[in-house]
């Protein structure tokens, strides 16, 4: 790495440098870019009927209405359980996962067998709402059902970008607000950044619509 | 609404429900599906030479090999400066919104004229790193600059998927951990849930590559 700039106490990388940089250092760096992530647990149920939880960081926001979510899907491999299972039931479920199961959530992100559920090995329990058809996360207090709608891929790494539109929603009511927010630290959501920090979450403020020329104030309500 | 459903404290919405609630109660459910986001400023320039600086939290990690980062555009109005100047200059940055600066970071989000620039009307300073040609956010922990490589439509919602490629990359030595982790906390880097409330972030743990059958624990280094 070549430090040919500087400014105060900034470090810069051009793509050269992370070229020459070690493949995992140059991974974490990459992985952490986009700051703060959501830490989701997807639910599946394969063609033989065996469970499936995945954790992904890479969940995003498409819409609001329709309701639509998206999620990257990494190059496939024998173990994109939760990819197979998508495309062969084209239901799944999105759960958060809370500050006292990040051990476990990470524990989904191990290579387990076609025959074994990611639920029983890693300590989660599965709930069905009827008559949604894919597992949700006992007690995650954010929790949704959606139905496939239809992938891109991705040439330049082989990614898939699985886009599905949300079917039903179970949310603690105490993570509810009256207007329709979600209370993300009195749900004990956590973040990931880059493959393996999690970070828990203190809310600062909420702020109106934005107006030119009008500073932002806090509106706690 | 009708819970025709419960299981302890937890509300149930089905598709029927959302079509009934009131469109920014909606609004805003839907957009904390996804728990925690990250708090981007986009800094661009006009062909006009006009600098523009916009706030996503739509952006997401899609690669690390080769590094590309994805984020959604709302379907196209005439304030949006910043997908405009991407398509025309081919570049743009991407900077971490810190905790002092959540009220200058929502105020961008206000629908500022062709002629002005968010940085001078928000509060923040522009900053070059030569040779890339796009602003910066001076003072801003974590920034990196991107070269456009496409667009995807999405015709279900008229977003689109703008996917870039990492050119340079400028962080704070603080933060920057050894084995090419960002520590966000020290950073300051803030979240964003739904469209306006923003959250601090405290590291909790930190675990290795999960193993079948071995329970994670938390690795500080």
């Amino acid at each position: 790495m070549v430090e040919y700039q500087r400014f105060g106490k900034m470090n810069i990388f051009t793509a050269a440098d992370l070229d020459q940089m070690p493949r995992f250092t140059r991974a974490n760096l990459i992985n952490c870019l986009t700051g703060i992530k959501p830490a989701i647990l997807i639910g599946t149920t394969s063609v033989d009927g065996v469970s499936n939880l995945g954790l992904f960081s890479s969940v995003f926001h498409l819409g609001a209405d329709p309701a639509l979510i998206g999620f990257v899907q990494r190059p496939l491999t024998t173990y994109s359980h939760t990819y197979k299972n998508i495309l062969a039931s084209g239901v799944y479920t999105m759960n958060h996962v809370t500050s006292d199961r990040i051990a476990e959530a990470h524990h989904t992100s191990a290579k387990f067998g076609d025959n074994e559920s990611e639920f029983a090995a890693c300590g989660f329990g599965e709930k069905f709402i009827a008559p949604f058809n894919a597992p949700f996360v006992g007690g995650s207090p954010v929790q949704f059902g959606l139905r496939f709608v239809r992938e891109i891929f991705i040439p330049e790494n082989d990614t898939r970008l699985i886009i599905g539109s949300v079917e039903i929603i179970s949310v603690d009511e105490r993570v509810l607000s009256e207007d329709g927010n979600l209370e993300l630290d009195r749900a004990e959501s956590v973040g990931v950044a880059g493959l393996e920090s999690y970070y828990a979450l203190r809310r600062l403020a909420k702020f109106g619509y934005a107006k030119p020329g009008v500073r932002p104030v806090d509106d706690p309500k």
